[in-house]
């Protein structure tokens, strides 16, 4: 006799329906997989009434999700009403405490509360799964936290969002400013109305702290990420990063260095030779380099009601089949305590790009400027010249590798100038082997 | 009290040996990570005297590793004697029979007896695993296998040979032929004295068989692949391409069709603007096409000691947590059969290249072979014109979708005409959305 597994679905959204009708329409390549068939038992949303493509006749209906989390008739919950707090945390957290395993595709939940629900899963023998928290359907938790288990990892990079990926590759294709480009991401739905957490980065930063904690056996620490989003990337810079030979990309950045582990998302350039320079549109990418196996490079669609059900049904088939795996990869109290290296720390090359009044002695003052703290130049280029005398242009300087410390007291100097027509633009250089 | 895994290395080489030094250098992140110590208590090669780095003080040493298979002190063997038969498949047969699990880098023994030795190893409940059969330690098995579980795969696709690929790209970026790139390969080690398995296709098919098998839910079924290797492709053929926007990859394809499943390994042509095509020098890459999830694609290093001693590793690190998998996706006895479609009906575009003698009528004689046979053209070039009167040519035909059988016919009836000065080339044009 095989064991069914009953599943309690909160929340009904894209990624709730989509599980919902993944798990009916696959039913039984399912029950090959996982050896035992997976049924829905129970499902909460807001509104009962809406159409969402299947019946819920048979099943419970809770009005509050956070009732589901007693129910002797669910053995796992999936979690998709989302919010870092309030519902979601409470109906996790309960669901762990009465021994059910939890899936979701909550990265903000992870990223914040991680920590203390991994030692609640522990407590009671049971999981939260969360493939589908980072870079929808492409299995990166499953990689990095088995797949790469014999790795010490040195360094994580991801594209982890699709909606500033695909405005930034708008931006290069079609020349066009980033306010224009996201209003018409907006338009055609693939940008929120309030695209914050998207532009500004902190999706991303929610992404990378998982990312983090399972690269390097640390406890998820979302506050030691330095993050920038994408609204001061310029259709120019883009220009000019190109002509370089680089290609602007918001990556979100793991690294282990000397300080302790370096945590940052931000716009950055990387070559234009590199894969991860290719990958383009709202396809999100993940790269990993351990010191076994190399670099290795997990790249598809990040987000949608279709990839994110896929990553749910994979940690219910993991689930149902009995295979289990410490939610960070080490039980969470074997979990180190990050150590944050200051992002003044972080050693690389830059790109600084004036927009200066065109007359003798501005590249003199900024070179020496640079000189002054430290910071050698590898190329600099200026874009034609200004039409008439004294007009604006932009100039751009590649550094040699330094420290960003340095580098800020130069930005500093420089900024200061009478000769700047608007301040400067500095972003970081990522080296990628191949 | 944690539970020590007690493992026995058969065969030294650079896996076996990479695999020792792996779980002795990271052992405590390893216990970390599995739960249980995992500690090497046996070993066998031929040769006892040479050094590979590390001691077999205090291990058991096998003269024969069939012998492994029986002692006692041993939990999992990890067999890395290569070969599809003699002693790497007895071994893997009897430690199965014995109730050992095993892990094995051995792509040919699982391509050729991997439905045997999944049915020995369900009836005994251990599993063989063999994550580092493909595509060294990017984990594509594991992806496959679990991180996909909620899909129907339509199709599969890999560059499965890191020779292969690093032949093709050399050839493509010096404009050299295939035999003088071959010499230097084998030069520096890329490729073996012996090439056949490499640059026949023989190795990707067997990689192809395995993926085939995870992909589908089906026996494997090595004996189905079409395999074509890459001698006959010419520095021309890969400059003709680039010319009409194509780059030549020896590609691993399995794909659902209504006919059955079609397995080829071939020199293709792919867009050069897809992620697949900028995959170069010795990494592999595997495309993945779920109905849910939707393209996924993971590349790395297919090869070499450490990438392989990290999946070797991963196997592990899994077996000794706990966490079983079927050997297939799914229990052996529920694997179905495999039906396969015949490759004549394989359905696509043709590269057809011809070296015809410069004069009037020539074109008109090919393009109403190609229509009498149902082929129709998309595109069609002619590099130049001969420096002589009745000089020689290269044409370029690039057809619409057809039939193989129509095609071949085409082909037979235009290899007959005088007008050739060689045996015309035909290739397949292989389509990916991104």
């Amino acid at each position: 006799m095989q064991n069914v597994v009953k599943i309690g679905v909160a929340g009904l959204g894209t990624v709730g329906a989509g599980t919902v009708k993944l798990l009916s329409e696959h039913r039984d390549n399912l029950t090959d997989r996982s050896g035992s068939p997976m049924i829905v038992t129970a499902v909460s949303a807001r509104d009962r009434t809406r159409d969402r493509g299947f019946s819920t006749d048979g099943l419970t209906w809770y009005e509050d999700a956070r009732d589901m989390a007693q129910d002797a008739n669910v053995d796992v919950i999936v979690e998709t009403i989302g919010g870092s707090d309030g519902i979601a945390y409470e109906l996790c957290k309960t669901a762990l405490e009465a021994g059910k395993h939890v899936v979701t595709a909550n990265k903000a939940l992870i990223a914040l509360h991680g920590v203390e629900l991994a030692r609640i899963a522990d407590a009671n023998n049971v999981t939260i799964a969360y493939e589908a928290a980072v870079a929808g359907g492409v299995p990166v938790i499953k990689a990095l936290r088995e797949g790469l288990s014999g790795n010490v990892v040195s360094r994580v990079t991801g594209i982890l969002n699709g909606t500033c990926n695909y405005i930034l590759t708008t931006m290069r294709e079609q020349g066009r400013d980033f306010a224009d480009v996201l209003a018409e991401a907006q338009k055609l739905g693939y940008a929120e109305a309030d695209p914050s957490f998207d532009v500004d980065g902190i999706d991303a930063a929610h992404k990378l702290a998982i990312l983090t904690s399972l690269a390097f056996g640390v406890e998820v620490d979302f506050d030691a990420i330095a993050v920038e989003g994408i609204r001061s990337v310029s259709a120019l810079d883009i220009q000019m990063a190109e002509e370089l030979g680089y290609r602007i990309k918001l990556l979100g950045i793991a690294k282990q260095t000397p300080e302790g582990i370096e945590q940052r998302v931000s716009p950055v350039l990387v070559d234009r030779n590199t894969q991860i320079s290719k990958v383009e549109g709202v396809f999100n990418a993940v790269a990993l380099e351990g010191d076994y196996v190399g670099p290795v490079i997990l790249q598809g669609r990040g987000a949608g009601e279709r990839p994110t059900a896929s990553a749910v049904v994979a940690d219910l088939v993991d689930i149902a089949a009995g295979r289990k795996t410490p939610v960070f990869g080490v039980a969470a109290e074997r979990l180190k305590k990050n150590v944050r290296a200051p992002i003044e720390k972080h050693i690389g090359a830059y790109y600084l790009r004036l927009m200066v009044w065109d007359r003798p002695g501005v590249m003199a003052e900024v070179t020496a400027a640079l000189a002054r703290n430290g910071v050698s130049m590898a190329s600099m280029i200026q874009q034609g010249r200004a039409e008439t005398e004294g007009g604006v242009v932009p100039v751009v300087f590649i550094t040699h590798e330094t420290n960003e410390g340095s580098m800020l007291e130069a930005l500093a100097t420089i900024s200061a100038f009478e000769s700047n027509s608007q301040p400067p633009v500095l972003m970081r250089i990522e080296n990628f082997a191949s």
